[in-house]
């Protein structure tokens, strides 16, 4: 495992030729990859003999991220781990985690009561692809997340629980054989697991339909999320569906209601919902598609959550044939890219500085007119 | 003075390269042309010995317009001069006139008591200038109208009192040695003088100081309206000022009240805030003058208002030098050309057939791209 900070890194550029490297979650490939971003994992596990985050003292946090962290280290997880401890760490660093999808925002805080930024913590993720990431000392002890490209839940849940084992070789869990694995917070007692899907709904947004779907998912238990999960807006058209229960469901069963069931039906409606719009909307599809690029390639100032709004629409004209692309996908790639770098923490990474909010929008503004303004 | 109708005309092509002639009022010259489009007098006379339109039957309508039509064709008032019939003339050609500001839209309608459509009306104007319009039967008898690009108050004042003395010549009018000229509405009696400025105001509008400019203008008893006069949204960011009181001052003092105090400082306080916005906030100028030529350059569907709204900031750019233009008054001149052909008429005629609105939104966008798009 690497010991070091891994961050600062990447260093992207923000003219054309930059480095395009995407992590897996906005690789743009696999199985339905036109609606489904990717799927994810998420294991919450706790050690045995150790106090759970709300009443441990500074030793007993550094105790269980000692613990985990060598564990981690040992278990030949991956075959590049980078560790990122976060007690200490730049500002601009957790930032850069958080807005990868590497570590939550509750992380990058850490636990204030135990000491705020000198909270023991860190994170563990491969490299470089990103695909795991493991929290310690989030509310949990331990928080595996495996994300894959595209609807591969299936995929997801194997690498997850293949990490699970091998950290369970070298760990005592807090488990009950009559409740399963205990944690923090009762909604995550039993399995401990979320399984979720990042969505991109652009056409069911635009003909009105998103609620029903998000209706449906309530109906069903499920949660919507936007972009950077719980409380978070759904700027770009991106949602995130996940299980709500944890209790009472094997891990297969939730696998499956998902993955079987209700993912398939949201990207069949999307999908619907996108052709209609090309066959009997075109003309205000194209109006939203071709102004979304007119504002990208023109306006000196953008908003992060302006700029995500019509990076949507851009992919929405790219996957309808609405805009004309020599390569689709390398489009698609580009919208993913500018998701990511129009965040605060990437976007001043890529500027090499630390910049005022008013300095971000021109800096926003420039990077992504340097990528999608006149050839 | 021709005979038959002078509409259709003209017939300008959406393509670039299309005949640009424009009316005197946006032909984009003369004094103080960055802020003032241009300069208007207005006349009102009614005859003596004819009832005023309030009272008018249709044979007394059929008279003034007979006695007004016949001295305006033989007074030898302009080198050439088109009569337009109103009564029976298709409802296109009439709203064509009121976007040229050729007659008003109550003279478009007519009046209904006196049999609406079939009402004995219509205008003179010379061509192809369109500096002189005289409308017949329209409120008054006669409402005479002299324009001149720029700041020209004086220039257009001595035009109107020209031809006001040759239509007098042989005409009677209404006349009252104690109240002046009479007028069917009172706010008119007196010298029956409108003067105006059409003024193009967006940097007041940007820096919010437009809503002084009409404070003020309100306080020293002048007009504030909008691009289609009375009871009109600014749109465009073009205001009309006006004088409101047409008695107990003579034609000189409001002339002077306006051409040598009022408008010079409204030009003043506009080039101020112009340059203020380029000093102090370039950036947020820059971002909504690309803006606005990214939405016209893209826009697939386009209202009339926020096309004019937006060919009000791209006038701004070029004048304030924020967008680089090889000939920026022939860009001037472009943004001219379509504040008058975003009008539904005007784009109706040039794409040559009738549209609902939401084909006219489509056209008009096409329209725009064509001439304001990639080149």
């Amino acid at each position: 495992m690497t010991g070091g900070p891994y961050y600062p890194a990447p260093p992207p550029p923000p003219g054309p030729g930059a480095n395009e490297h995407l992590p897996e979650w906005l690789r743009g490939e696999g199985e339905a990859a036109d609606v489904v971003l990717s799927s994810r994992v998420r294991l919450a596990r706790n050690l045995a003999g150790v106090l759970f985050a709300s009443k441990a003292t500074p030793s007993d946090r550094q105790r269980s991220m000692e613990l985990c962290r060598d564990q981690i280290a040992s278990a030949g997880l991956a075959e590049r781990l980078a560790w990122e401890p976060l007690a200490k760490a730049p500002p601009q660093n957790r930032a850069l985690l958080v807005e990868r999808h590497l570590i939550s925002k509750q992380l990058s805080r850490g636990k204030s009561a135990a000491g705020g930024a000198d909270d023991p913590r860190g994170v563990a993720f491969s490299i470089p692809d990103e695909r795991l990431a493991i929290m310690v000392n989030e509310e949990d002890h331990l928080r595996i997340q495996t994300i894959r490209s595209g609807l591969a839940l299936a995929t997801a849940w194997a690498d997850a629980d293949a990490i699970d084992d091998k950290l369970e070789a070298g760990l005592e869990y807090a488990f009950s054989p009559r409740f399963g694995y205990l944690t923090a917070c009762p909604t995550n007692v039993g399995t401990g697991l979320r399984m979720s899907a990042m969505l991109h709904l652009p056409a069911l947004r635009l003909t009105g339909d998103i609620e029903k779907v998000k209706r449906a998912a309530s109906d069903m238990n499920l949660a919507v999320r936007g972009f950077y999960g719980e409380g978070s807006e759904a700027v770009g058209d991106l949602y995130q569906l996940s299980n709500q229960t944890t209790f009472g469901k094997s891990e297969a069963e939730i696998l499956s209601l998902l993955e079987a069931e209700i993912l398939p039906r949201v990207i069949e409606y999307e999908r619907i919902a996108r052709r209609e719009l090309l066959a009997k909307r075109r003309i205000p599809l194209e109006d939203h598609v071709w102004r979304a690029r007119g504002i990208l390639s023109n306006a000196r100032l953008l908003t992060t959550e302006e700029a995500m709004q019509a990076l949507s629409l851009v992919r929405l004209g790219v996957l309808t044939g609405v805009t004309p692309a020599p390569d689709p996908a390398a489009e698609v790639r580009l919208v993913h890219l500018l998701w990511l770098y129009v965040q605060p923490a990437h976007l001043q990474r890529a500027f090499g500085r630390e910049m005022d909010q008013e300095q971000r929008r021109a800096a926003r503004a420039a990077l992504v007119r340097s990528r999608l303004g006149r050839a």
